[in-house]
């Protein structure tokens, strides 16, 4: 550290020669994330409340409010009002509550094990590491679906939670949820969703008239969900969101702490700062864009997963991974030939995908910031590097 | 949720309303929190970079070079630039990764110990609870210091970490860390440092000449530090840092997440988006501020601290639980009596501060945003109140 300080001007010069070399979402070459750029009034709101703190929300009543108010709204949309719930640093943060939580209902289990598709986000791969469960993970069927008959045989009688996906990591697929739900029924197993992604894209998805298999609260054995803000959900980054439906299980198993300056509580949060100012500019996403803004969105980025899919089968040497069912695009070779190569080379381009080696294919998720121009320069650009790569 | 979203006014009119019951920072009610305003120079470099995410640093190459130059920077004020770190929600985080660091660098350990002073803070019983940890707590002496021969006893085959704490939660104290460092020393233990509150005010405070014991990494058994910059480094709620000497730890114990858009890589984190504003406007904070500025931010605070504790010496029925070594004040009864009905009627009349009742005591945390004046008026109703409950 320097002695003196330094001008502000100064330091907004320095800055910007630093951060030159970061990808920007506008520049088109950002097409593997599931991050997007927040919506501007979500930013504006940010930065207005930003030094509130739902860490000790006796602080913060009317921020701690709101959040509940969100939370019901929100339970609204995945079909069931009466839940509770809380926002997090992000989906691996909700995941890994909801892990936790699976772990201590059934303290009577020595080893514990978890039920996950293989298709299932790193997270739990993490929440394995830390809460010391052992992951029995359910293979996929040729078309990248779960395999039931696999998954039934890998319940035993140390299972605590079974895992289901709304919107997969690689693919944007939804695992059959309600077949799950059935084979649950009646077990004394935390069944929790992953639509982390799928969260603020099925709902509307489903308002649109798209074919939207069940996969939230309307299937009755769904204990608790992950749905992140900042994805789909346009919110500031990072906020994610868990819901639970059975009130009883914060008593059960939240953290209590007992010296803060705004009074006791309980909590499930694994952090203990939390931002409040990310709750209320995502209340006032959802308030701003109503059903029909979300409807939009969701709507464009649809058609340009078509329109993409569309160019890549018209590509000889590559093919699509999967029918999308959400606007996540999964790309292979046509004769089972690896993409690390194709992936390289269009990295080397500028083109910054996912890499899933596990299924071999690279993926493009089709966010707000993505254009159809992006796409189509994406596209050209494919198929001459396949072209080359003799594909 | 509505099917038309609102209008931008109506919505700002309505959330005025539903956050009015908030208390804010400037009205002097808040007295026990250890968070604060983030500089406003902070702020507006956030909200500049607020879609940069470094859970995918290959996209934001210039962001992911930025922090690693800043962790160098605070390992030089830490007493070691050669460190590695990474900067994560908030203080919790960073010690769940230090005793999740502990815990897989000795798997050879089958039921895991760590060593914790009483007053270490909550989210060591987080991990613990997490992580499969069992907590061998350290008594402490009867002026709040940690009792070394209690500590020493407490070690065992079994144990994987001890901590150490620079700023204690309740009182603000720095723990014997050279004598711990010296029981320490040539044992398979890793010893973390907990100086989330202390870490951006102590560097300062012996720069200003106040007598502090060493507490970082020029103890030379000393493994790892939490430190938070949204405490007293005036940085963006939430951001925490964590900090470790031996950078062989990262390959050793990093989570590695191999599909994303911007490439592979190790990481210590819990979460996987992670913002890179947070992290950006801390090292614009460093620049602006430089020493001298936290040095002045530092001497005022604890100007402030010397005026309370004065001010609390004088009521008759309380008393200082320990002489503030920090921006700290406990305050407890003089006779023994319970603070339970005095912080109570405290928290009626508006004064929100921490309760700790393991050493029944109140706290203040004298933080940037709390003024002369807020103290007086506190100090004017403490003395009330105390006399009306005859303490």
């Amino acid at each position: 550290m320097e002695e003196d300080g330094l001008e502000k001007r100064d330091i907004l010069h320095l800055l910007e020669k630093k951060l030159e070399k970061d990808f920007s979402y506008d520049s088109g070459s950002i097409l593997g994330s599931m991050c997007t750029e927040p919506l501007d009034f979500a930013k504006e709101i940010y930065l207005k409340y930003i030094s509130k703190n739902l860490g000790d929300p006796g602080l913060f009543p009317g921020t701690a409010a709101l959040e509940d108010e969100l939370i019901s709204e929100i339970g609204d949309l995945f079909g069931n009002k009466n839940i509770i719930g809380t926002f997090t640093t992000g989906g691996s943060e909700a995941n890994l509550i909801a892990m936790r939580i699976a772990r201590n209902l059934r303290s009577d289990i020595k080893n514990p094990e978890v039920v996950v598709p293989i298709s299932a986000h790193i997270s739990f791969d993490k929440a394995a590491d830390l809460l010391n469960l052992r992951l029995r993970k359910v293979k996929l069927l040729e078309n990248y679906e779960v395999d039931l008959n696999h998954l039934e045989t890998l319940i035993n009688k140390n299972t605590c939670a079974i895992v289901g996906v709304a919107g997969t990591t690689s693919l944007g697929l939804i695992d059959p949820i309600e077949d799950i739900g059935t084979i649950v029924e009646g077990k004394d197993i935390f069944f929790h969703i992953d639509a982390a992604f799928g969260g603020f894209v099925l709902p509307f998805l489903k308002r649109l008239g798209y074919q939207v298999p069940p996969w939230d609260f309307s299937i009755n054995s769904v204990d608790s969900i992950t749905a992140d803000p900042h994805k789909m959900g346009l919110g500031i980054i990072p906020s994610g969101g868990y819901f639970v439906k059975d009130s009883s299980i914060l008593q059960k198993t939240g953290f209590e702490i007992p010296y803060l300056a705004g009074g006791s509580f309980k909590h499930f949060h694994i952090v203990g700062t939390r931002p409040g100012a990310s709750i209320i500019a995502f209340w006032v996403v959802l308030k701003y864009l109503g059903i029909k803004g979300f409807n939009e969105i969701v709507s464009k980025c649809m058609d340009k997963t078509k329109y993409l899919a569309q160019r890549i089968s018209e590509i000889r040497g590559v093919k699509l991974a999967a029918d999308p069912v959400m606007n996540v695009v999964g790309i292979t070779t046509e004769n089972g030939d690896s993409i690390c190569e194709l992936e390289k080379t269009l990295r080397n381009n500028n083109w910054m995908l996912g890499k899933f080696l596990d299924f071999n294919l690279i993926r493009v998720v089709i966010m707000p910031h993505v254009k159809r121009d992006h796409l189509s320069n994406f596209a050209i650009d494919l198929e001459k590097i396949v072209k080359k790569l003799k594909l």
